[in-house]
């Protein structure tokens, strides 16, 4: 946290202190007198779950499910603040499950495990699922975060790492504009990632769908090439297909020439001289939240056009808030048991193609703009009834 | 399901289909601009999340979880109607919830899990824990729901299963303020009990506490008794302190001379015939939901004198709902971290209390009456500072 935001995060503890959190779970039923009581609960209820039941499909009708999903994190990689456990991931989970809310109209219920145990996770998460018509995965470390999704595909509800495909969704429509107001094409241009880890990996694999042919990605270690020793499975397998020329070294050479920089790792990694050796016209996405790779006057200053960050208080928030309430309300709208890659794609063309003309400080619809959520929910519900992947 | 209650069976489908299902979750904290978000959500958030990962207790103040329990059921013993798994058990849960708020102004979440074996449901709920205030478990079936319960009291919050100490409350206080309306004393009198399930044993356990010396607990095959082969671990505990002559045979053989009948069983398992051989002045208790053991026109015409059921359409509802929402509101308010013997004495004799009078149609409070939870929590908070057992 840098001294500047002590303000706002004096402002934010006190305000949740005030609420004592940001939900409440209310009757959605009346309860006035013995018969609300016979038919809310017994005996009434014993039929409706009889019904239930005998025909699982009314759990959608007769039950919330049809519009509940879970927030589920072990808090292994809470924003970008760490390893800060279930405890230190609950205000963040809750903060989605109210985004999800106010802008999908999808109730969504926080919950933090007391475990970091990859198994384990997968074990709960499933016998959960009867609880829920979807899974939003938060905060999970990577690489397990990867392992944990891939193994929960098959569980007949969508289970969807929001760190990943939600961060892909909106870094995807963002570049989409992005390169639209300098007039370039995704299969021409280089592309630099700050970042290995869930976000980055998913982002570059999303690119590499819709056309990106050369992209780095460099992690703290430095450039990631086909055969560097030490690589996790996740970022074996994203080498194999990025950075064809095998290049080596730190970001400060990765950078150069440069088109696009997508940043999802730490504060501060990169400054001015670095955008400055980009190629003309650069596009510099700083996304690490709250202190993004480089701050907007200096990219600037380095002679970047298109400049976002994760942050509200500048031009181009890049912020998952764009998508994941529409992803979840077009996915439980058709009851799809899982989030197809071509959903997800649809969500990212949809987002950008709400912007009618993009501009330098305008590649991205406002965060909190309601008409968002329902367009990209019927975009990724027509992407399922199109190729229902069952 | 008696075909009597047909009518009020497709009214509650009906309605929860209107509702698709009985709960909502709502916004506590406004979000109408990029200030609020930033407060609520990212950069401020963060503050909030190194703030309670410092400080665990904080996650009272700063987040729900001091509000907000689970309500954790693995569907293998729904209401009277059996093993109907997750999503069958659903509806309940969610009634369930509906009460916690309505009566306790307790948060209250449904979750129900795919599998029935009690080790994964131990290391579910233990888990779970950092989510919630307490859990409540609900409609797991005997003999497993004591050994989950006992396995998770040690895990910094109180776990309670409802169907045993909830249902023990609430028959407490019903056989308390009958036997005042009678004029016979606990420690005089002969109870016998059809069932002896999780609810049969625990309210058993809750007597003797209270100090009855002569119980006989009667199971499908008959009179439990010392030494009876083929009990399970917890009919073989209490078959050593109740039933101390040993009878033998079925419950027409067992009520004979019995005080107080306490039905905790399945439908139509005693009639008139069986009443009249009770004791003068009996009570009778036939909470099988939703068909009782007995119907109250019947067990009348048998001589009893009070008559109680667990619906709401006779006198004496004796209903759980008049203990939970109070029990978790004031373990909540002291941040208990489980909920003591003492704790549910007092929840007992709170409650009988509420009642000024009693009489043969008043041992108890309206299942609706929104002035029993305060005055229960209240007990139960004031039991635990008395006693932290912690």
């Amino acid at each position: 946290m840098t001294t500047s935001s002590g303000d706002i995060g004096q402002r934010a503890i006190d305000l949740h202190r005030q609420y004592q959190g940001k939900l409440s779970i209310n009757a959605r039923m009346p309860l006035r007198n013995a018969d609300d009581l016979s038919l809310a609960y017994t005996p009434g209820v014993g039929h409706v779950s009889m019904a239930v039941a005998n025909d699982p499909s009314l759990s959608y009708e007769l039950t919330g499910r049809g519009r509940t999903v879970a927030v589920v994190s072990d808090g292994s990689a809470v924003l970008g603040l760490g390893n800060l456990g279930p405890l230190g991931a609950m205000p963040v989970m809750e903060g989605k499950c109210l985004l999800f809310k106010e802008l999908g109209g999808v109730d969504a219920v926080p919950i933090v495990l007391d475990t970091q145990d990859a198994d384990e996770i997968v074990m709960i998460v499933k016998n959960l699922a009867p609880s829920f018509g979807g899974i939003n995965l938060e905060d999970i470390s990577a690489p397990r975060c990867f392992d944990i999704e891939e193994r929960l595909q098959d569980i007949g509800i969508p289970v969807f790492h929001d760190d990943q495909h939600g961060t892909a969704i909106v870094t995807m429509a963002a570049v989409t504009n992005a390169l639209r107001v300098v007039g370039k094409n995704l299969g021409e241009v280089k592309v630099v990632f700050s970042g290995a880890g869930a976000a980055g990996i998913a982002c570059a694999q999303m690119l590499l769908k819709a056309g990106a042919s050369n992209l780095i990605l460099v992690d703290s270690k430095g450039s990631i090439y086909d055969g560097r020793p030490d690589l996790n499975h996740a970022k074996r397998d994203i080498a194999k297909v990025t950075n064809r020329e095998g290049i080596t070294g730190d970001i400060h050479e990765a950078i150069v020439g440069a088109d696009v920089f997508i940043g999802l790792s730490s504060p501060g990694v990169i400054d001015r001289e670095d955008v400055k050796r980009m190629a003309p016209d650069a596009i510099v996405l700083a996304m690490a939240n709250p202190t993004p790779e480089i701050m907007p006057d200096e990219a600037k200053a380095g002679g970047a056009v298109v400049i976002g960050t994760g942050r509200s208080d500048f031009p181009n928030q890049v912020n998952n808030v764009l998508a994941f309430p529409g992803v979840f309300k077009g996915a439980l709208s058709v009851r799809a048991p899982r989030v197809t890659a071509e959903m997800q794609i649809a969500a990212a063309i949809a987002l950008a193609n709400l912007v009618e003309v993009p501009g330098v400080e305008n590649i991205l619809p406002e965060a909190l703009d309601r008409a968002v959520a329902p367009v990209i929910a019927n975009a990724v519900a027509e992407a399922w009834r199109a190729n229902p992947a069952r």
